[in-house]
This record gives structure tokens, C-alpha cells and sequence, in this order.
């Protein structure tokens, strides 16, 4: 256990072996879950910096500015970490949809007795 | 692209090579995120059939209920999905605090100028 990490006031991430923390995206309005995605240190640097959610995009490979192309960019409101700094919360404010589908959030479908469910 | 994943009604958990997918979990009254953690395949599984969140622990290798030695289960409410599959967003009534530390989430830091406050 590492105390210092759980109890302490700096920032350390609990980067995992590919370098990339876990990101989880709130509807600052709603609390709606609006999307799951990786950090390496530069997408958590950038993030801080500009107060724009950027992920590191694992298909691709490269830094990624959620709605660089969409334009439907996510403005982040709080930043959290937790306990143990090996994922990160960001309450946010979303310019447009989050899902590259069109969908307000990713998780649009309900599981209802081993089923999928949309709203 | 796996079209039938994203649009489908069959819930088809994308695993990774670890056999995981990341599961969120949200206190359903609050909306406030409580924590993240891991679901292999029997997690998801016994987690559909009793409807109190089960994980699988990275660190100690084995299938855990959440609160199996603390008491503090989490309720499931609701059971949502992403749009690749590959996470899944649990809204719960937790029955005491989330957090091994005793906090109720355990997203209790927040980071302002890259340093952590707590509520």
C-alpha cells in the first residue's frame, strides 16, 4: 500500500504498464456517465493546461483532443483522482454529443436480464 | 469497427487480454462516482444474477464481491453499457462508504493547480 498516494496532496498518477491511467467523463449538468478512455501523461498534462479534455487514443496510437474533428468538445469543470491515483474523474461540460455514434453518452443501452435495452 | 457490438441487443463484453472490461460505479442518488475497478466474464456474471457488484481483483488475483469483508455492498440499481462494450456503468445504492479508506467515493481529491485538495 502506498500511503503517501492515498493520503497526500500531490499528484502522482499510477500510470500502468502501457503508461495510461483510466478517465471517466461526467455531464457536470446531469451526472450522466458520458464516456470511459485512457491518460498518458501528456493527455493529463494537456488537459490541466488547456481545461479540454485530451485522452491518449489507444487504436490509434497518438494524443487525442476529444472532438478535435467533431468539434463537440468536453470542458472540463473538476478534475478528480483516486485513491490510489490510477483513475481519473472529470466532471465536464460537453459541447455536443460524447459518443462518436451521435449519442449524448456512450452508454446508451441499459443491460435488462442479459439484454441490451436503449433508452 | 464492430457494428452489431455498438448497435446491437445482445451484450457481447469486449474483454482485453487481461479478460477484463473497466466497470464504473455511481451512487444512484447522488450521481457522484464512487469508484472504478475490474469485471472479468464470472464478475459480470454474478453480478447479473444477484444484482450486488462483484469485481476481479488485479492485486489479489481472484473474483470479489465489493463489501464481502466490510459489509459495504453496492446495490445494483441499474446496469449500463458502452458503445464498443468494452466498460460498464453500474448505478448503485451503496450500503456504506465505497472507498477502502472509509470515504464515502473514492474520487475524495481534488486536483486544483495540479496539486490534490480534499473536499
Amino acid at each position: 500500500m502506498d500511503q503517501d498516494r492515498e493520503t497526500g496532496t500531490e499528484l502522482k498518477p499510477r500510470y500502468d504498464a502501457a503508461g495510461l491511467v483510466t478517465a471517466v467523463v461526467t455531464d457536470n449538468a446531469s451526472g450522466e456517465v458520458l464516456m470511459l478512455a485512457h491518460m498518458n501523461e501528456e493527455a493529463l498534462a494537456k488537459t490541466i493546461e488547456t481545461g479540454i479534455a485530451h485522452f491518449w487514443s489507444r487504436s490509434r496510437g497518438k494524443l487525442w483532443m476529444k472532438g478535435e474533428t467533431s468539434g463537440n468538445v468536453l470542458n472540463v469543470v473538476e478534475m478528480r483522482v483516486d485513491c490510489d491515483q490510477d483513475a481519473i474523474w472529470l466532471r465536464a461540460e460537453p459541447v455536443g454529443p460524447a459518443c462518436h455514434t451521435g449519442e449524448r453518452s456512450c452508454f446508451y443501452r441499459r443491460v435488462v436480464d442479459g439484454r441490451l435495452e436503449r433508452d
